[in-house]
This record gives structure tokens, C-alpha cells and sequence, in this order.
């Protein structure tokens, strides 16, 4: 099963390193990693995503509670929650298909970054399926290069903040 | 200096944890990092902000090059780059603050996620400036939660590509 699991941790050197250990550890492949800031620029919220057996999660939620530098784990995935990522893809282009290209871009919502006489880099943000159809949509004009953030996500029910978290 | 890393890695489990711990046995701090899907589902992009000295940094990225599963290594930072992050934002609001708040998202060209009556969800694609912004501009509301996918970037020339590289 898929789990989306978000860390709030210290923003310091080898927290990363030794987050990731405790998946690697196991053997647990994780699909989808994002690390950034948080409204507290001491703390960094990490976003997995790990696919794996629910015992064997259980018990890297457990150790990664026990780190020093972890302030609070959670499986979203247990609660309905929203999830994003952010993708910039660079599509190859001529003169025949750039009009078509644009036009489709637009269907999609996604923003144009860039365009040259031979190549253009899009902006999506949305859910994996909305990026599985672009990657999809684009396929025959010649993908060049792609690159996602991994997801975010956030629990539809509020959360505590982190103000209440640290007090 | 603050330097943009491009790390295309075979996507095995474990690989994460040793690229990060490369970093933070050099104790670099990693400001941001953001590993998603390429449009091969074999590799995966990883993106990596830090700040640190050249030369230091300059062993790491030779070491990055020695690991097994390690595909190609790009400082993106060094030629005039892209980037972009998304970002997820939990605001209270009430009756007075509701109207005047989904004004202020909408100029800021953030999109709603989510509202209920007393907080809504906010969702920001941009560059480190669009989100410093958007945080200074939310702050009065009551920021309840904040996640950000960690920045990734694409080089405004044009690179070889996954398939090239893999030939």
C-alpha cells in the first residue's frame, strides 16, 4: 500500500541522511521525497512517499520518532487528504506543431516558462493523474527533459500548528 | 554560495540515503530537496539546493559521480536556470477576513484548494520570491500549516537527453 508520510524535523545538517537511512534500512523504495521550509525557518517538513508493507512502516514510524532532530510524524494517507506536485517539462518544437503545442498547454493549465525556435519548457501543478496526462499528452511532440518535485500534501482536517507543536 | 545540484539516479531504494549522506558527512546542510519521476520510471531527478564552499562542494559532486546508481551530476546553477517550487498554505479566515482573503489569493495568482469556514487551502507555484511573497502577504490572516515541495529547476539550455544519455 502507498503511504504519503509528512515529518516536521530541525532544519540541520544530516537530518535528511539519517530520515532516509531508516527507510533504506528496510529496503523500503521511496517514490516521491520533497523537503522545504516550513512558516518556521528551524523547521523543514518532509513529504515520502513509500509504498511497502503497513508492520514494517509502523515500526519507521516509530524510529523515526525516536530521532532527536524529528518534531512530529504523520500518515496522512490514513485521513482523506490532498496531495500536489509541481512538474516542468521541456518539449521540442518546430514551426508545424508550435501552434498546436501552445494550444494544448492551455487545455491543460499548464504555463509556458519558456519557448524557443525549437523548444518550450512548461509549469503543471495538480494530482499524479493530471501529470500522468500531460507526460502523456506531450509524448508525441518529443519530451527533452523532465523534472517533478515529488508531492506535498496536506490532511483535509486541520492540523495543530506548529506554534502549538513547540510550545 | 548557494548552488542548484541535478541528480539523475537509477530509482533502487537506498540510493537516497547515500547521495544525502555524502552531504552531511561534509556537514552540508541541504536547504531544499525535491526527488520525483523523470519520464523514465527507472531514474528519478533528484534536485538539490545547498550552500557551502565551492571546493567542498566540488569533492562531494566527484563522489556523487563514483556512486553506482548515479546516472549524471549537474551543477544547474551554473548557467542561467529556471526554477520553481510548489507550495501548499492553511490560512484561518472567518466572516470579516473571508472575502478580502480569496481577493488577496486570487492576485497573487494562487489557486483555492479547499475552504471551509474557518480555514482554507491555498496552493502557490513560483519561483523562492512568488512564495516569500505570498507567506508575508498570508501572515495577518493566522498561517495554520505550510508545506513546500523544495525548489527543482530546469537549465535555460537545452540538455542532452534521458535517452541520449542511456545509449
Amino acid at each position: 500500500m502507498t503511504h504519503t508520510i509528512s515529518v516536521l524535523v530541525e532544519n540541520k545538517a544530516g537530518v535528511l541522511a539519517r530520515v532516509a537511512g531508516l527507510f533504506s534500512a528496510r529496503a523500503f523504495n521511496i517514490d516521491s521525497l520533497a523537503v522545504g521550509e516550513t512558516e518556521d525557518p528551524t523547521v523543514s517538513r518532509m513529504t515520502i512517499v513509500v509504498r511497502g508493507d503497513d508492520r514494517t512502516l509502523e515500526q519507521i514510524i516509530k524510529q523515526l520518532n525516536r530521532l532527536v532532530d524529528v518534531i512530529r510524524v504523520r500518515d496522512i494517507s490514513k485521513e482523506p487528504f490532498f496531495d500536489r506536485q509541481l512538474m516542468l517539462i521541456r518539449v521540442g518544437l518546430d514551426g508545424k506543431s508550435r501552434e498546436k503545442l501552445l494550444k494544448l498547454a492551455q487545455d491543460l493549465g499548464a504555463q509556458v516558462v519558456d519557448a524557443h525556435q525549437d523548444n518550450a519548457i512548461f509549469e503543471l501543478a495538480g494530482d499524479q493523474k493530471k501529470m500522468d496526462g500531460m507526460l502523456e499528452a506531450m509524448k508525441p511532440f518529443g519530451i527533452r527533459e523532465v523534472v517533478r518535485t515529488g508531492r506535498i500534501a496536506l490532511s483535509q482536517k486541520t492540523e495543530v500548528t506548529l506554534k502549538d507543536l513547540k510550545e
